[in-house]
């Protein structure tokens, strides 16, 4: 193996000419690196002459919307690739298949969805998706369900928990999503309109901080499953009728609640947005139903799976008791709701905004759509748990508003 | 490094003889396996001139109580040496010193506590120790509270977390104690006398069975901090003013809850076998509230320390957030609770029971134990939710009686 090094776009071009069976010996190759993410390299690889082309994933030692200063441990591209595997076994077609794992050039050479579209940029272009709740629901029911303690031999899920080292990665979680949110930060990322607004909202509220320490507290102890560590509509690629989940580096043993609290949050980042990016109120009001009901669905869809992989799958005895699995199920959308308010809430003051609410031109509805945003962020948090079934989250979205 | 062997006591001296520093050139030694417990050599080597002795603590690779049947690995001499070393930094004096330890021969070389007489014994013979509520209360605070996400760095802790992979070990409890002793599993060692009162008692109540899921799901998931893992009365020694915690072999990432828990459960097979350890009835009133208030104060130190240390030394930001402690103090509480009570049952019906009950000599004595212990154990189970102090171990166990 040769020395890890950042490759530039000919050396991405050299590596790909040695994969065995990928591109014909006569392609002519050119590489580009697409990469929009914080993190790390990713270059397109296409053959001009047969139209074939691969994505090549490569971490880099640092994280690079920052640069040097900020080191990250390479073995972040070992995670990714084994959760890909095993997302794989669990639904096969919801995640880009990987052709191969480099682990010391940090390296996944992996399927190119070059007629995928980031559904981020989906919903803010008022797109439906037809399939998506269904699809999202399986792949969450599934991956969570098959490396959890309900399914899998104890001994070999400790194993894999163990496989999922991921500290650092965690770390940035932890940092970013569940702390620097609620002090005077320096990572942080205020928007200058609403600062005002945060310091009493969010710092001096210290019911909600309570809550968002023991939601804290389940993130870093409550190791139930290997869970994608970082589910939100910038990790879900789209056709009108196809769905991929990508980019599991974050994976780690935690609590069920967070991967679905992740959709949950973004998809309701978005209905904060709507009227920044429809053309009338009517058309605001209708893509909004289509989000809650995509929650909803998304939701019912999981359930229904999660609940047909725990009646005829579960290995467990003791989970088999009668009650069990209402107890279970109520947990994961308690938890998934607080998730889901902290995901918000950061995703408003902290380090990592999104697109749908800061590509909102008119600074009204930007200012309208992040406090919005907090409001329901802070009421799920705080409302979570009396939650007894998805209709909660409409509810407290209606005492939020 | 030689390859592993268990020792006779021939090469136990031989192995003794090498040791630096240990012993004088002149000594005379003898070595003699005194081990009473289920997995493990003990020798004690003693010279006969100086009246100078060690420990030899060697982990067979099996369950020495049920034989070559059942492998266990090794490793967990590593994990119990570290574990003595990191709860000696937490709390000096309270655990055995260890001199030296061997990975190969999974030989652990620590002082010998001759003049020390196991808890469990004392508490039969109807002893009174002064200092015990207090050294075990600080203890648990010390050891619970400095390898828990409150004090630790999140990164190291995970570190830690990896170094305490214990998965062997985990499942004995996992099998022994969470699920065994709720249907009619091979391993059980139920008395007959009360098998007609098991079924319906255990085996039929599903609210019952639900709880004990519930908790064997904190169990295997809630990595809050390093536990013993085995605190029972077998595992401290005591003499009339000193106190030592030995074998933490089931040490891993575990909930806080569980330690407290296993001393509250065999604090009270004490109290449920006293009349049939004393001499008449007022003895057992006295010796039982003797019991009460050392389970009382024992609470007490441990959570007056469990507060000074959070006061005095947490680093998580989060923690620190007005209610978080109480937040956190009740769930140990209630989860201590809750793991009491599946001790005590699987200590009636399981495969290891305890001396407390089976010595009693008279039947209808011994009985009438058992049937308290289940009786208490359940309550305690099903009652831990309504719990915010100490004394509602007292009202549930008046609900039991």
């Amino acid at each position: 193996m040769e020395q890890y090094r950042a490759f530039s776009t000919e050396e991405a071009i050299a590596y790909a000419k040695e994969l065995p069976d990928r591109f014909p010996s006569s392609a002519s190759l050119h590489a580009e690196e697409i990469g929009d993410g914080n993190l790390n390299y990713v270059f397109r690889i296409k053959d001009s002459e047969s139209g074939k082309s691969v994505i090549f994933k490569q971490a880099l030692p640092y994280v690079r919307v920052v640069g040097g200063d900020w080191p990250l441990s390479l073995d972040r591209a070992r995670i990714e690739a084994l959760a890909l595997k095993l997302a794989a076994d669990a639904c096969p077609g919801l995640v880009p298949e990987v052709y191969s794992f480099n682990q010391e050039q940090a390296l996944i050479v992996m399927e190119d969805l070059h007629d995928h579209l980031i559904l981020r940029k989906g919903l803010i272009a008022g797109k439906r998706y037809g399939n998506l709740s269904r699809d999202i629901g399986i792949y969450m029911a599934r991956t969570l369900f098959y490396s959890s303690d309900l399914y899998m031999n104890p001994v070999e899920k400790k194993a894999r928990q163990i496989q999922f080292h991921n500290p650092e990665l965690c770390k940035i979680t932890e940092d970013l999503v569940f702390t620097d949110p609620y002090w005077d930060a320096p990572s942080n990322n205020i928007p200058g309109e609403i600062r005002d607004f945060v310091e009493p909202f969010l710092w001096q509220d210290e019911a909600l901080k309570r809550e968002v320490a023991i939601l804290k507290h389940a993130f870093v102890t409550k190791a139930q499953t290997l869970v994608h560590g970082d589910l939100h509509t910038g990790s879900v690629m789209v056709t009108d009728l196809g769905t991929k989940v990508i980019d599991p580096e974050f994976a780690y043993y935690g609590p069920i609640g967070f991967d679905v609290g992740a959709m949950l949050a973004n998809l309701l980042l978005s209905y904060c947005a709507q009227p920044g990016h429809r053309v009338d109120s009517q058309q605001t009001v209708e893509y909004r139903s289509y989000l809650l009901q995509t929650i909803e669905e998304m939701w019912l869809y999981f359930e229904a799976e999660f609940r047909r992989l725990y009646e005829t799958e579960t290995t467990e005895p003791m989970a088999k008791t009668a009650g069990f699995y209402d107890w279970y199920i109520q947990q994961i959308l308690q938890d998934a709701i607080g998730f889901a308010g902290c995901k918000m809430i950061r995703r408003i003051v902290g380090l990592a905004h999104v697109a749908d609410i800061d590509t909102i031109a008119n600074t009204e509805m930007r200012v309208a759509a992040q406090k919005q945003a907090l409001a329901i962020g802070a009421a799920l948090i705080k409302g979570r748990q009396q939650a007894t079934g998805i209709d909660a989250i409409l509810a407290i979205i209606d005492t939020a508003r």
